[in-house]
């Protein structure tokens, strides 16, 4: 069974009325519980837990890390950061949503700034399928609609993504690489755009189905550990 | 100085007042004449001529073709699309613009349908660049605007682009892969999306400014001749 | 349960004593025998059988085809290969191996000429993993041996692949990208480089967990089918 | 005139008698001298002066900076990592060469470990070309031989790299992915394998030819500076 943790900062939660009316129970616990149906052995952790909830031994028994972060940002310890990204190395899953695509860890395993345009006025968002091969788009329609969200717009700075499963169109004339995949060292990378804080997002049926492809996606086997440095002779090769 | 043969099948603006009225000389002229300030020696060749004008003179003598056809992809004849594909694999640059998606020389080099969806609804589109690097995006804003195109949605059947340059955001709710490139042997091919026959999107600077960095880009130099086939004996090697 | 088709032409084995020595059987059986251990439901087709044991009905009830071929190249019927075409676009998952990167349905596919270097010598070839994230790397080493191999050798007239999963390093200074993979429309390609007729390629662990790998990725589930072509009036999207 | 700043740490010259009999003026003159004839204004940089050589002023008079390192990448300051970082984003093109595969500006733009498998045992490389169109790769035949060089094998930890242009085949068995390519915001960056410091392999002639290649390369125009954040309000859109 896939182990999932899903890690929130969990901030706006408590500072900003409307944000909780949306999430009471916190973003970690509505996508905790929205993909739970999907056999998966979800856990949460917070920013204000010790370690931010990201133990050695919590992150050595998580196959795949969902991450939710937008005004604490400065706030995660850097050592968790690195030891978040030797994680990913070594072959842990990681989703980044929404606003974590300006958090320590995106940026530290992108090297771009993953800068990008802003509008929060309601819009419709639109988001189309563009690789109907990938596992990520399975069970969804040509595109899914959500009523009102935040405007994410390009360009977005980030690397050219390994594949492009997801463009997003706005109402108000931007458009956004909505799904992009990563591969860094063993683990898979995958940045799903929507999802702000004032928005039920995390409770619509597309968006859920998204995030438990993700998953299993990014919970795919991979290759053995690599081992690097002084490699054997060549002498020792001749002789074979 | 790069040599340019703009090739249009020529038949709309023969058939069709509506065409005829915004292209006069055809479309080919136009582009012909919209690129010329690049320092480019341009010429043109359609499909009425002997061997559609693309002889093997022609083509051995053309750094870059340029592509527009629609209502004529069957008229093309085999041998001629052979003939052009041989060249692209020998290093000739290929710019095939708007309809041309479905052109039988494109399908051939992509090995998918090239499908799409399309409407014609004289929308606004919007194309907005989303690799800032790509010396096809040299000189452009973030995006720039046609007030009416016809409009072309995902999903575009092609492959994963080596390059995605331009993404096109359409009034009715679709995006669109507008600008798009790849490696085919030695040759650069370089799709671009705008360009319907009834919008004077050819006289547009901007288009015209993509088409002539396609150009530029597309007629790069390249590797040297490869050969295949039975390679020295490894004695021989072994020897050494 | 995935379906696997293992297609052979079949024909080195009738009139080459040293490859009927090799492979009694016939390389698709040897092939179907070394992957059943892999939980697959497998059957096998041969180019002499009617519709070349690819009906329709076959193609339908298989989730992964396999394609060896050599010599008889030009005997598979274009019909066939058409529908071959088709069944990819529309998700069925397709494992090129060795010399079928002359397969009229792989060229078909790429949009190159697929030529490349080879050299019968009993080479060692090494086979270095370089994508340790992926899954078709799953359970191998940093690389594996095969004693006696055909060399394949760069330049391999392909596009860019989506994926670099393997590459081959041979004795007589070649190197070759052993393991590539592809989108098509819904569907997903995997070329592994592996097994010349006269060498036991084809009962070599690796060699045949390589192979299990690449199934299991191709049938990944996937988006739903696309729609293409005129698509829905602005003026319904607007009154929306 | 493509303005070019060969950066070297300069450190094994001052230190080790067999480097500094090889590049007696330091590895940066030998690159300085051996591109001047391309046509380009060339400066060098070293790790003992002011700011390391990389002012303000100097890396905005920079079209490509080119950068040699290995056993004082600790001692390059970070301010300064992250001025070269913020310029390649704006634009500045990145040459990294051979071991500064491990240099902090590297690892940073990449976000993976960049670590790989070496060996000094005076192998000879063999460089091949597998992408043709490229034109880092003008000019060459179809691979290059260095007589003697270090090893380095894969995997070597990189992310998948935009374009691969050169594998490297090593005596000993090993292959490595010698020349590969990124964007990062409006900046490109090309990494080259060769060049170990006490190989001559900065006077060999394919070596320089494949520099200059990559300087042009990088100097490419791009497109214009992007803005980034708050967008204008829907609004305002709609009511244009």
């Amino acid at each position: 069974m896939v182990k999932v943790t899903v890690w929130n900062e969990n901030v706006h939660e408590q500072t900003h009325e409307e944000v909780r009316s949306v999430y009471p129970e916190g973003i970690h616990n509505a996508i905790a519980k929205g993909i739970a149906g999907s056999g998966f052995d979800v856990r949460t952790a917070t920013l204000e837990q010790p370690e931010h909830g990201l133990t050695e031994a919590v992150l050595n028994d998580t196959d795949v890390l969902i991450w939710w972060g937008h005004m604490a940002h400065d706030k995660v310890d850097d050592a968790i950061v690195e030891r978040v990204q030797k994680r990913v190395w070594e072959g842990m899953g990681l989703i980044v949503l929404h606003s974590g695509h300006f958090s320590k860890i995106f940026k530290k395993l992108m090297g771009t700034s993953c800068d990008l345009k802003w509008r929060e006025a309601n819009e419709k968002e639109r988001i189309w399928v563009v690789d109907p091969a990938h596992p990520i788009a399975e069970g969804l329609g040509q595109y899914f609609e959500l009523k009102h969200e935040e405007m994410y717009g390009e360009h977005f700075d980030i690397p050219a993504p390994d594949e492009l499963v997801f463009i997003s169109w706005f109402e108000g004339g931007e458009v956004f690489r909505s799904g992009v995949t990563y591969h860094r060292g063993q683990g898979k990378i995958f940045y799903f755009r929507p999802g702000h804080e004032t928005h039920p997002t995390y409770y619509d049926e597309n968006v859920l189905k998204v995030i438990s492809n993700g998953v299993r996606w990014a919970a795919q086997p991979h290759g053995t550990k690599q081992y690097y440095g002084n490699h054997k002779p060549l002498e020792e090769i001749r002789s074979k």
